[in-house]
């Protein structure tokens, strides 16, 4: 990898903010709600709305289920944060979170065909919020938490997978954790190692690495051969103040670390395989000398965000075979927008119960599978965001995985899934290509200075 | 007014159900959410999301009322109901209420350019209720509450009118009362009486009438002319059940009615020039020899759905000159439809803080004027829905009063608050039309039998 100027860097970095503060003024709002069913005349309201739609919502109070026939439910969204950990930003507040939530809401939709409202809670209190989120079930095929701080989130995620009746997904979670998986699945094939034998190294503890690691464990990795590291050094049976933090903390004192290590990066980081780092944003946080230390071939993921935890050509430079980052102006994006516009794609299609850590681990090695078709090299992991093609066919193997788990309402063969997918997420380009080229959605081009 | 088969009008009837039941699930739901900002490229991400998205939100953050500039706010409206009084359907859940919340956001886009989303609540405590819209408060600019029993309706109203940050609005009290009142103001033309010395009649006494009630004072009408019946007879100071029902009634008891009358619906009537029934399906619930008894030139609106108190062509036969009712196969319908979307246009134009029964009159009066300037008689009180120039101009109406009343938040010439709210209804029906002509909203005609 070249070594870009900083200045050149710096100054690419702030091209997007820029524009954002001059085009977020110009819509005022970067989503909208409009009808989906034909209005020939106004005289179709007295089928949409009274007296017509008595009908429909007949047969619901007959039968609940036909809710997913009578109206968009199923394929309805919401996006739900209190913006208390927004972006890198934060507690910032429900209201200064929103134009995140929207943002979202359109990659929802233009992604993975999926309807996603934003709903910024005023409150801070997650017994609160959960009940909020509980309450407003009826209206939502799914619901996908957001920037919600740690350790809140895990206590929130935890009691609403449990307690609400539709699919609860937090994003931070478990869409960091499919896509990191996903990277790391195909980065083991090009330095050929095994998930099972290799030595992983995680640098921060919080929403996104808690989840990683557990879904590490489930895809097949050993704890053993794994350290983590928090704000505080290597975590092992030895820290006593982890009782003061999250239980998930405790839990994975238990089983990591076999060799009973102290220290902190630098020493978590000798002869090891992967590191996966998840922590604050450098450059600098983490550091050559100790990179060059893992073992050989080493895979380092940097995924701190806006600027990765050190600049990955040094990580080359000391040795990593393989550099990961959260950035699309470096190859190997590990992006979350590769991964929740699918899940819920494919969550929704089967009308599922929930979403298990198996559907996101399924969704993960097809996310690997479709780079391999292509040929992964060192540079080229995982797809792109503009390899559109892959959304339908994650969101199948999401709904495979939801039929043979037994969580889906609904089953259908593999071909429908992905006609049912492909035919969704078409939809929604092809609605705003059009409303762009008729006017509708203006387009502002930057004036030429 | 000629009369119609009974069994041509129950076939008529039917029909919209009928059509409701196909039309339902061929397109699953009424409503989707699209982005309203350019996707030139996916590199667009980078602006609409992370990174360039924290510019916006940091502006936010330093100055909360720039939300207003950098998101969808200030046009979103949540349509929310507990689902306890549907229609005539009475308390068939949340779940079974979302077809209606879905019709009721469709007319909101497209009658008034609103973004209205529907959020059907799994609790029928009010409390709860309360807290869930007071927490919501952040993504929207206004609160339509929708199909909740009285009298609870009352409370929940009366307490976010109070509570709320954001404007609410209970349409089965406001919207009706508004389009009722607009009626009046117009039939009372025709038959040139004024609205402070007519005798008026209110029969049943839930969510709309005593809306109609109050609007009806703030207006100028005379209490002491008013009767008042609910299902138990005519309201007074001796009636000692009141108690057991809501405040309102204690409160109208002591200021209508100055005569002392007792009985029903046939002696409230005799001698009153206006009747406004919303009280429960008929026909027969109101008698013709009863209607006969009113004064000269009497007025009847008959408002229940989906079959009016009476039959209008009984009222006629009965002596009643001018006759209105809630159906728009009959002259001179009263129709929600004609107020909220407009209502709420302006108050959102100009970010009003709540919406005053000053704004809702001052819409009546402007409604009304539509109507007059087209040429009002026995047969046209008010404008139809397929008047679509009716609605910004009831916006600007709207808008100009919350200026006046100092609630808003913005301030525009008449000219301009006409030109932002005509722009943003035209647009919404422009969408809808580009995306049936495109084949992006399919027309599922029905098949020739």
């Amino acid at each position: 990898m070249e070594k870009p100027k900083k200045d050149e860097l710096l100054e690419k970095a702030k091209k997007p903010g820029t524009e954002a503060l001059r085009l977020h003024p110009l819509y005022k709002g970067k989503i909208e709600i409009i009808p989906k069913c034909a209005i020939r005349s106004l005289k179709d309201f007295a089928i949409w709305y009274t007296p017509g739609v008595a009908e429909p919502c007949k047969e619901i109070l007959q039968d609940p289920e036909k809710v997913f026939v009578h109206t968009n439910k199923g394929n309805t969204v919401a996006v739900i944060t209190d913006g208390t950990r927004v972006l890198g930003l934060g507690d910032i507040g429900p209201l200064a979170a929103l134009p995140v939530m929207e943002g979202k809401s359109i990659l929802f939709k233009y992604l993975g065909g999926v309807d996603a409202f934003p709903l910024c809670l005023d409150t801070k209190d997650p017994d609160r919020f959960i009940e909020v989120v509980k309450l407003l079930a009826p209206s939502f095929g799914g619901i996908n938490l957001e920037d919600i701080e740690n350790p809140k989130c895990f206590y929130i995620l935890d009691r609403l997978r449990q307690e609400s009746p539709i699919p609860v997904w937090h994003d931070d979670q478990q869409g960091t954790a499919l896509v990191t998986l996903a990277a790391l699945i195909n980065a083991l094939k090009i330095v050929k190692k095994k998930l099972e034998d290799v030595r992983i190294t995680l640098v921060g503890f919080g929403a996104a690495n808690v989840c990683i690691a557990k879904m590490l464990l489930k895809a097949g990795a050993d704890p053993k051969k794994m350290i983590i590291v928090d704000s505080k050094g290597i975590i092992s049976k030895k820290r006593d103040d982890l009782k003061e933090s999250h239980k998930e903390k405790i839990e994975f004192s238990k089983i990591t670390n076999s060799e009973g290590r102290d220290g902190g990066i630098e020493e978590a980081l000798v002869g090891q395989d992967v590191l996966i780092a998840l922590s604050k944003p450098g450059p600098d946080v983490i550091k050559k000398e100790w990179v060059s230390k893992m073992a050989k071939d080493a895979i380092a993921f940097l995924c701190a965000n806006p600027v990765p935890e050190m600049w990955p050509w040094e990580a080359k430079e000391a040795g990593a075979r393989i550099v990961a980052t959260g950035r699309s102006d470096f190859p190997n994006q590990v992006n979350n927008s590769l991964g929740f516009p699918a899940v819920f794609r494919g969550t929704l299609d089967v009308q599922a119960r929930t979403i298990t850590d198996e559907m996101c681990i399924a969704a993960a090695y097809e996310l690997a599978k479709c780079a391999e078709r292509k040929g992964i090299h060192e540079d080229y992991l995982i797809p792109t965001m503009e390899e559109w093609e892959v959304f339908p066919k994650v969101a199948v193997s999401v709904a495979k995985k939801a039929i043979e788990q037994k969580v889906a309402r609904l089953s259908f063969s593999e071909k429908d899934l992905f006609k049912m997918a492909e035919e969704k997420i078409k939809r929604a380009r092809e609605e705003v290509e059009i409303l762009m080229s008729k006017g509708i959605i203006k387009v502002y081009e930057e004036e030429q200075k």
